[in-house]
């Protein structure tokens, strides 16, 4: 297998580069001054001219054609074969990029965050308004270099879903939404009955720190090869096979918002550090997609966290950290108010049964702007209509409105739907997790987290990109994905309640 | 002047990419796993190798050419000719480099580092000994890719200290140490008499971060295009040309140490905020030297923070944060204590008086192990025996002894000279600065911190590196550098006192 492993030396090259991409995101996401971001972009373009000449290589190209000769007689399903296959999928893609476009590109990208956070803070759609077009152009027109190859959306959704196309998605996402529409409209009625709020207090923000770094043991992220930051918004991210961040941050006001959002990070990083070191850098050591990342950080977030035997045995915990806030409170109204659901204007803030709803809205607008021709300057009216149509209310400003999201100014087009994916197929993958363990019910209740784990490792992490998405979802559950399976777990833990 | 545009576009982009190198090795030093080292190696190396491209294309090749037809008619000092010139320099030099050694050579140094720091914490010279004896070897190889020119130790130090041989450093080195020796016995004998000790005690970190923000804020660094964080030794860094960086480390028993730290690492950003923006990332955005760099943060360390009229008006502040400790304390016990001389076994931790002793060692023993066949395996008793004869002690272990610091296992033969020239520099251009301002001492007890900010700024930073540093000290000072004003200097302070 010379010709194969030379080109792995080759693409872990590549590697190696994007990962420092990484790095450079990390330090300023956490750390960087605010005045430095403009030189931050320049630095950003000259490592995406360099990991663009790499990835369009004639060096690279001969590499390909050499091992895809030496893989050729394998059965379709042999890793390397799988392997070989997917590099030279994104390569054909690359090679249509011209430099000039992927160097443009990443600067309009970096011009258009700083737009963003401008017009956010000044709740001003009309400072991005310009930015967010040139970039909406710019997507068209990268799609245009892979003219044929279907829709213009269908193309930016590729990077995050492979084998997912928006007919695909319409077939989970309009079923989806007619489940959710009764279910948000009871709990519209009910919340204020059901669940009482946590709220409204401050929260000393060492002593939430201090939770969070706890959780994070309990769930098992090794602190040797972690590290762990505040940034406005939580994310996490891989700078090396044995170095994976995750940010997390406290709000004073909002009590669950760090602890959730450090139960999620570390889902991610679980899933990160579960895929096979030794191909680090290829598509079998990446992730099968957005989405099934999506699902392993919903699983710990959601499945885990915020279930009622979890959140009974930390409710000790809390109790001794904000001993006022907690007086008398019983495992029953803790549960009740962590899974209060009620219609909000913040996607990130939501509950599990408005959430979907707000990505159904991103997804139906994006579409529009990439393949119907609908203008920008748009956007803030049809984005009132949305939610008045399917969370029956109407954001007050732009801000907390159709500029809460940093994704479009750094033109993620097609990715938002990930996020929706990501409850799908956490339902879906769980009850085939239950099929084989017991019931989730049963397995928190005895603490059995290296169980939990084993089971995703070896059914889902430790196959890194050797299946896309859908064939992931089919052979561990048997069907092609549905949005039966979280309807079914939502009726269950929200109705029956 | 097409051309010259053109070459500077060219290497403001070569410049971003080695900002990038900057960002990586801030991210290892502050926050980086342990874990996650020998995967950053292969990052560093790629990025190395990128570089290198850029730096020896025949497309650089061939706009330094084009450039320098067109400032071929500038007189000799015109900024743009010098700066053309310094790029051909460079680039000269560069393109000896076989790209194989290249990143050959980048690798060593990290596995080089993992062995030094293994190597001090079981203070066992030998885990050391084979990796250090491949970068001597790696750094003679380097040299001699540049054969003909001069010594390999000269050729070494070139890369820090340009205009600058081993027999002009011979020329102030010599003087130097006949003039310390006497003021080292004197002290040795006399420290415990005439001066308290600040240790012994602890001192709680979060009061010493405290001091150290503020002292931030007193000299001038301004918090929203900087950033300070905490790493194993102090250092500060530039990221792009509104992204400065310095670190501090708290040490629980030494109060001194995370103070000085911040202010000689201030001392070093104000530097690099006062080079030009405009030419960052060519030669005249940049620092003249090593040296000179050294002696802007041996300035503010030693010329202002440890000075009596500083240590006077800051007294009250530690009295406030450690009532304890300072009870009774009056400002010359406190100035006392701070400039306590006595001979000690660690560089970083040595006053004023002995710490050009061991620069001066570990110059002797770096141009032997180069130049003269010296084994990597005498290290240790060469360094014991000149302990004795210049400081008067022998260090306990390998690991207050050769091993104490990084540079020579980053292979960075020829920076440590840097470190005393920066006293000798700091000294001579201060007599120059009071001819222009009056005393220190009226100035620093006047807290006209502006007016000397202004005067480095005017007659250093602002010029970049439009002259080498020996060349910019005879400007400014009138003279040649000399050990002099240093020894003049030391004997006022801590004699007359």
């Amino acid at each position: 297998m010379k010709h194969y492993t030379n080109l792995m030396a080759y693409q872990k090259g590549i590697s190696a580069l994007r990962s420092v991409e990484s790095v450079v995101y990390w330090d300023q996401a956490t750390v960087m001054p605010n005045m430095a971001a403009g030189y931050r972009g320049e630095q950003m373009a000259e490592l995406a001219k360099v990991v663009h000449a790499r990835v369009t290589s004639a060096e690279y190209s001969d590499l390909l054609a050499a091992a895809e000769q030496e893989v050729a007689h394998a059965s379709l399903d042999d890793p390397e074969r799988v392997n070989v296959a997917k590099l030279k999928r994104s390569f054909e893609k690359q090679k249509l990029l011209p430099e000039d476009f992927v160097v443009k590109f990443s600067r309009a990208r970096v011009a258009g965050s700083k737009a963003w956070e401008s017009a956010k803070k000044e709740q001003n759609f009309n400072i991005f308004a310009e930015p967010l077009h040139r970039l909406v152009e710019m997507a068209k027109e990268k799609a245009a270099f892979f003219s044929g190859r279907s829709t213009p959306y269908d193309v930016l959704l590729e990077d995050f879903e492979y084998g997912t196309t928006s007919q695909d998605l319409d077939l989970v996402f309009n079923p989806l939404k007619s489940g959710l529409i009764p279910l948000i409209k009871k709990f519209s009625a009910l919340a204020d009955i059901e669940a009482p709020r946590l709220g409204g207090r401050e929260f000393d923000v060492r002593k939430q720190e201090k939770l969070s770094l706890e959780l994070l043991g309990e769930l098992g992220f090794a602190k040797e090869d972690g590290y762990i930051a505040t940034s406005s918004h939580p994310f996490s991210c891989t700078l090396g096979p044995s170095d994976f961040r995750i940010t997390t941050r406290y709000l004073k006001n909002e009590l669950m918002s760090s602890f959730m959002a450090t139960a999620h990070e570390v889902g991610h990083s679980l899933y990160e550090r579960g895929l096979p070191k030794e191909h680090f850098g290829t598509p079998l050591g990446e992730a099968a997609s957005a989405g099934v990342h999506e699902s392993q950080s919903l699983f710990w977030e959601n499945r885990v966290a915020r279930s009622r035997p979890f959140l009974k045995s930390w409710l000790g915990k809390f109790q001794e950290a904000f001993p006022t806030a907690f007086e008398g409170a019983d495992a029953e109204s803790f549960y009740r108010a962590v899974n209060r659901v009620e219609p909000g204007f913040i996607r990130v803030e939501a509950d599990e049964v408005t959430y979907s709803m707000h990505i159904i809205i991103r997804y139906e607008i994006e579409k529009s702007l990439i393949n119907e021709g609908l203008q920008v300057s748009e956007i803030p009216e049809i984005w009132n209509e949305k939610y008045k149509d399917y969370l029956g209310i109407s954001p007050g400003n732009v801000a907390e409105g159709c500029l809460q999201d940093v994704h479009w100014s750094e033109a993620l087009f097609g990715y938002f739907p990930s996020y929706a994916l990501g409850h799908l197929m956490s339902a879906q993958l769980t009850e085939s997790m239950e099929k084989d363990l017991g019931s989730m019910d049963q397995l928190l209740l005895s603490g059995s987290y290296d169980k939990i784990r084993s089971w995703l490792q070896g059914s889902i992490h430790r196959l890194g990109n050797l299946k896309d998405a859908p064939d992931l979802i089919l052979d561990i559950s048997g069907q092609r994905l549905s949005e039966k399976p979280f309807l079914r777990y939502l009726n269950n833990k929200f109705v029956l309640d």
